[in-house]
């Protein structure tokens, strides 16, 4: 299945090196490639590198703390103890006349200038866009995480009608969403929650504040659950009390933007379409100008993961096994916002949706 | 206070540029400087940039989608719709033959190029090590939220030994860790916290899952609260049921390691003696060769913050308002791990733990 995977980057690069390097830096510097290609579904690895080959085969080269965890993934190992022992390991996996291919949107100048002094000889190459195409498109192992990331959101979903009370500040919401999903298997949460009550709502990366409930607030909430390293991302927006008829009529809105969108979700078509299909419904609407982001984004290791995105820019033909989200969002500054997000998984003839809570508009 | 942060900046440069660009790129390349020099809370800002001016003036540039959250900074905010309105923005504050600094840390490869070909006449510096340099030195406003943040620590660390019960699993007592911190007002977790029992515990970067804690297994919790971005880091391990002798002895040794450790601390010290004493200390013990990583790190907006350590290679010389952790520990595959932290102010003439919370070997 790794072999898979690295053969697969491998396979998606014209110009190829002879081998490719990855280097995990320091949070917040986190390279997920390294994650995605020894399949360590733990630890952050911080000063970790794989070097992966033609063949499929990975050299992973750790600092001596990450030693034992380093031992859960089936590369071959290699622990270094300080920065000399590092690049003497370095210059044996790696030889002085290879083209390295380098993930360019992962390494930082400062990361590259140390790297190129190591390898003065050799030739970069930057395959971010071969390691990204591949990503794109899920593997079994890949999917089987995703979906438990997103059954642990569902159960969630289903259980914040009943925790939510006139009175509640946000930070208390979020508290109890985060603490649902770990006791519910996520090893942590995917991000930040966003629980944003009445206008707050109306700031879609608000996340949470000081703010009491009340009636006749949205009670927007944006969370996902992250389950062995991948990730899932969801928002439910409730109402607290009575809705207004403009609320009712923002939630259909937004409800039946996220179906076009659903509905135009299948192996072979354009992202670009998806996004543009929902941005002219809602164009169509009063609500004209008060979608303000894109409709979605690719869903793995990263929550926004490799530069995926339903947007009128994006270039992307959909594929089998791709994950998106379907979020298109209405936002008035000073009344409020409603967005539904639910995760997608491209299909030959159509598409799945990976999170199955209600999106039926309810009233707390 | 936060001109005074851009200033410093400047004032830490020899090669002084004309102007600073912080890009802000996607998770998890965020650029933490964003939010030192805009002071801004709460947000992720992706594709967000600032310009930093000599005299302490900001230019904010975000995307449509963070204007509402932009406006709590008081910085000149300007809003692009697409790449080409950001590309005329960045034009716009920056002259064609300015002097450009940049954070080479921060910064991907790929990031890099595309701000080249927008100033191809313009020369970059290297502003990574100035920054860091500042940012080593907390402000007021920066203790404070680290002090909030430990105080959130601590609240969490006198309930655990409540907590705890026999046959819960590592993942369940994680959950009501972060729990207990966001219900006590911190805005997530500063990072995935590490609850481990028993044999587990021997590995550092372990984080949690599905063991079942027994009686006599070490219980090590290290977690920290992240309050308005700034974050506390601190570790206690208990023992469940009775102690062995050897368990004793480990956290008798490493309770006088930290001792050690903090006894150095004070304004110009060096960083470095700070780990060499408490290196040498454990290496005189029957423990020899089982402390295997530094004794501590600066702590702040990031939670490895500035890049600065307590350990043998590094050149900090301690002044006044840093703030660092304090954190042996002693490991034993197969047996567990003991790990004290907590979080240090450099003072004057010595130092202050910013963590209260007892740190007496505790059996639950």
């Amino acid at each position: 299945m790794l072999e898979n995977r690295v053969k697969r980057i491998f396979d998606n690069i014209s110009n190829k090196p002879d081998v490719i390097l990855i280097k995990n830096a320091a949070m917040p510097f986190i390279d997920y490639n390294f994650f995605y290609v020894t399949g360590l579904t733990h630890g952050i690895f911080e000063g970790s590198f794989a070097v992966l080959f033609p063949d499929g085969k990975i050299n992973l080269i750790v600092p001596k703390l990450e030693e034992e965890t380093a031992k859960k993934s089936n590369a071959d190992i290699f622990v270094y103890k300080d920065q000399s022992d590092l690049n003497e390991i370095l210059k044996r996996s790696i030889s002085s006349n290879d083209n390295i291919g380098l993930n360019f949107r992962g390494i930082s100048i400062r990361g590259f200038l140390k790297i190129k002094n190591l390898f003065s000889d050799c030739d970069f190459i930057d395959v971010s866009d071969s390691i990204e195409k591949t990503r794109l498109i899920k593997d079994e192992t890949e999917i089987k995480y995703i979906r438990k990331a997103c059954k642990i959101a569902d159960i969630v979903a289903e259980r914040i009608p009943q925790i939510v009370s006139e009175g509640m500040y946000e930070y208390e919401l979020a508290a109890e969403i985060e603490y649902l999903m770990q006791k519910n298997g996520a090893d942590k949460s995917a991000f930040e929650t966003i629980s944003s009550f009445g206008k707050n709502s109306a700031e879609p990366h608000y996340t949470h504040g000081n703010f009491k409930l009340k009636k006749g607030d949205f009670v927007l909430c944006d969370y996902g659950a992250c389950f062995k390293k991948y990730n899932s991302d969801i928002t439910r927006t409730f109402i607290f009390g009575k809705p207004s008829n403009k609320q009712i009529e923002m939630y259909k809105v937004v409800l039946e933007a996220q179906t076009i969108g659903f509905n135009e979700i299948k192996s072979g078509a354009k992202a670009s379409d998806v996004h543009n299909s929902v941005h002219s419904y809602i164009q169509s609407t009063k609500f004209k100008g008060r979608f303000i982001h894109s409709t979605g984004h690719s869903l793995g290791i990263a929550v926004h993961d490799s530069n995926g995105r339903f947007s009128s820019n994006s270039n992307i033909i959909l594929k089998e096994n791709m994950v998106f989200t379907d979020e298109p969002g209405i936002y008035i500054p000073g009344l409020g916002g409603v967005r539904i997000e639910d995760d997608v998984l491209v299909k030959k003839d159509g598409a799945e949706f990976l999170t199955k809570s209600t999106r039926d508009f309810i009233e707390i």
